[in-house]
């Protein structure tokens, strides 16, 4: 196998999509927000691309005894109103930090491939602590970008994120803007220690003003509230321990 | 020395054979199997090929004073009765996750050489306590591989392996469906704290139920038997420390 | 992208110009002179190379919402006094060992693009205490270059650094002179726990004679008083943890 | 730079000479051996060759405030006496497992250049406790070679070393074989915890009688009087510790 491999699984004549990238990251917030707009716009998507490499982890997946290696997959989508998508979604990262410019560059080749020029990373970041009000964090390739975002309630902060953006997701930006596309990168706030449905959803009702579609997020919701019980039962396991020790980092593990 | 080197220490005729792996991996289980095939077949089997590889660990090994060089190995077997086999096996995997595809890659050239269009990973899959009764988990490349090998008593399972199968098992399953061969992993239960026969025998059974094969287990079950005695030791140690502290995970070092 | 982009963002038209490297290091006192340097003599430099790598984090950096890829940048500056120079800056250090050699190899192709043979890195020497008089000790590619900067003060000491000069600046030094450059590490002490605008200005000090140029200090100041109140506030804890546990290497994490 | 860099720094007519490689390793035995040779053997030696690599550290080393760039050198030698040699001394191993199959097979490369076909890679072996009788431990590319190393009182044991050799010195054997060398590994025996001129001169008196040499020992001698200091104190501390705490790993960090 060679370092990449894209394989090109079905065709699809799309006009000018927007690549929308959803890969596992802080609160799995990007890949739960692309995996809901697959699930609710099944009907419309096929497909397109699988792209498999020497970058993610030598591994294969396993359901019902079947196997299916690492791969990152790519999903032409012509829903009924709004725009045209490319949803990238995978299992995994890149396990190297040269790796992460060797895919994001493939996820633009095959976005050029389609006609994209638009691109929107999706992620969490993380701010420690319980989240009540779900602001959606914003940063783009060109200033010109930011206006029309925060009509559509994106916020802009001085120095955040502060340690910048990492990943195929900061690369989509980087890399993107030296290729000419227009990158956003939307960022829900997240706790950081729960994967978090409500952080998706708030990601994607901006997504929905900007592209101009509409989302049942029933489904996504009933996730939310399954990890509203979850979060239930720390606060009470944390009242319970109020004048105990201080949680150490280590009873902050991820749970999801 | 290139990033990979195969000798081609001796050919061999052989009609249609089946690739069995049997890297180190949980338990041994699959190198055990291997080997005792090995150790079973000696009359009828013949070294082939030795890979050797930048990706090895940078090492010699020495016995009585002579050394050779990390690699691994296939061999060819025609056995009395049964199907002919192509078995790998080795002392080391990979050292890097790109140096899974690469080595993975380079076995399955040399099974295509040979004629080979199937594939049989063998390893272990951990459950963390100690095994009464000994079943075998698949995984296969594609569904259509899944009732023939249920019929030999494999099990297939909804959601496991739940990490996926990794290393050079599992690229074998995924490299091995891209470039058309059939591909199945079985995997025999075991704690993962110990080297264990019993396991391998599990999984050797599976082989001569599917390839046609009769193996003789006596020296398989006498190593299974020297465990036995380690694994009553352990037991024993247990009943004295009830009440104390519960072993921690480095009290469960791998023993073998 | 491939391995190293080099941007050609203007051309410039120098005289001989001496490459000034300030990367991220012990104390920041490379970046803080040389961002300095570019902060005085604003007014006649021009940003003419942006180096891109997969050596670099996988990272954008974002300010105000705009995000940018993580690269080095060099500036070429024609004081009004003094030798022309090339300002070499950037936020991170290659990831790998031998992206050091990669980027080091870069920075010297665009040094000899633009007619320099010479060089200047610039560092920090952790002394592990807090330093009251700031020396500045020099490494030199060839031994003839020691005399002149003994002249502007710099020490040369018989065992120092101990273990050498690792990443860039030590590359600048190695690979400049299989390449014909003569090049000078200057390395101004400093405690190794403190972003230490001080020991920048040391250094600074040391380029004003050898390349005939004046600086004001006016900004490097300000920012060593604002440290001084960290120093102050850091012996005032000291002081009264005498008697008590002496710090651990946690305690002397970086500050800046 | 590329990936390797061999300078020829200048050319010597040997008679069939013998590569002795002594990179820093196990109680630095090999290192000390080969750099005592080079002391012992000064007036009839000629650096030849200068190996540079991405693979060793991006590092110089600085003495009297003179950078050199990481290296590894090969010298000529032809002593009055005994057989031509070609001395392989450094300060770093590589930095990698792939790197340390690219290094290895340039320092057979440049042994082939000048008629070698005999290795002796010498090292140390640890035992972990202090030592009375230096044993040598020895190991060959081929089974041929062990008789007249017996004879010169090397000894081959069984499963020694267990976890077979590391490294370049390992390599040398396994690369060498490979390539048509007569190879052998000499480990002088040694705790392992300290620098080790006793172990260092076992090794070179092995060699003494296989390539009918004579050469000494004074210097080393006085290194071993300062190490016998240094140990005699450290069971000083042992004894005042009996009944105490057992010393931990990190109370036997590598002292020299």
């Amino acid at each position: 196998m060679d370092e990449l491999e894209i394989d090109a699984v079905a065709e699809a004549d799309l006009d000018e999509p927007v690549l929308v990238e959803g890969l596992p990251g802080v609160g799995h917030v990007g890949k739960l927000a692309v995996d809901h707009l697959l699930e609710e716009l099944e009907g419309e998507s096929t497909l397109v691309r699988r792209i498999y490499s020497r970058e993610f982890p030598p591994q294969v997946s396993v359901e019902d005894g079947v196997a299916d290696l690492t791969c990152a997959e790519i999903y032409a989508v012509s829903p009924p109103d709004g725009r045209d998508l490319l949803l990238l979604t995978g299992d995994h990262q890149a396990q190297t930090n040269a790796g992460h410019y060797v895919l994001t560059s493939a996820f633009l080749d095959v976005a050029e491939e389609f006609g994209a020029s638009e691109v929107y990373a999706l992620g969490g970041v993380p701010t420690g602590e319980l989240i009540e009000e779900y602001a959606v964090v914003g940063a783009v390739s060109e200033a010109s970008l930011r206006e029309p975002l925060e009509d559509a309630g994106v916020e802009f902060r001085e120095n955040e994120p502060a340690g910048g953006i990492v990943g195929v997701s900061g690369l989509l930006l980087g890399l993107g803007e030296r290729r000419g596309f227009e990158a956003a990168c939307l960022m829900g706030e997240t706790s950081g220690y729960l994967v978090d449905p409500k952080s998706a959803r708030a990601v994607l009702e901006v997504l929905e003003t900007t592209l101009a579609f509409e989302l049942d997020y029933e489904s996504l919701d009933e996730r939310a509230d399954e990890m509203e019980d979850v979060i239930g039962k720390i606060q009470e396991m944390e009242q319970q321990q109020q004048g105990m020790d201080v949680p150490t980092d280590d009873d902050l593990r991820y749970i999801g």
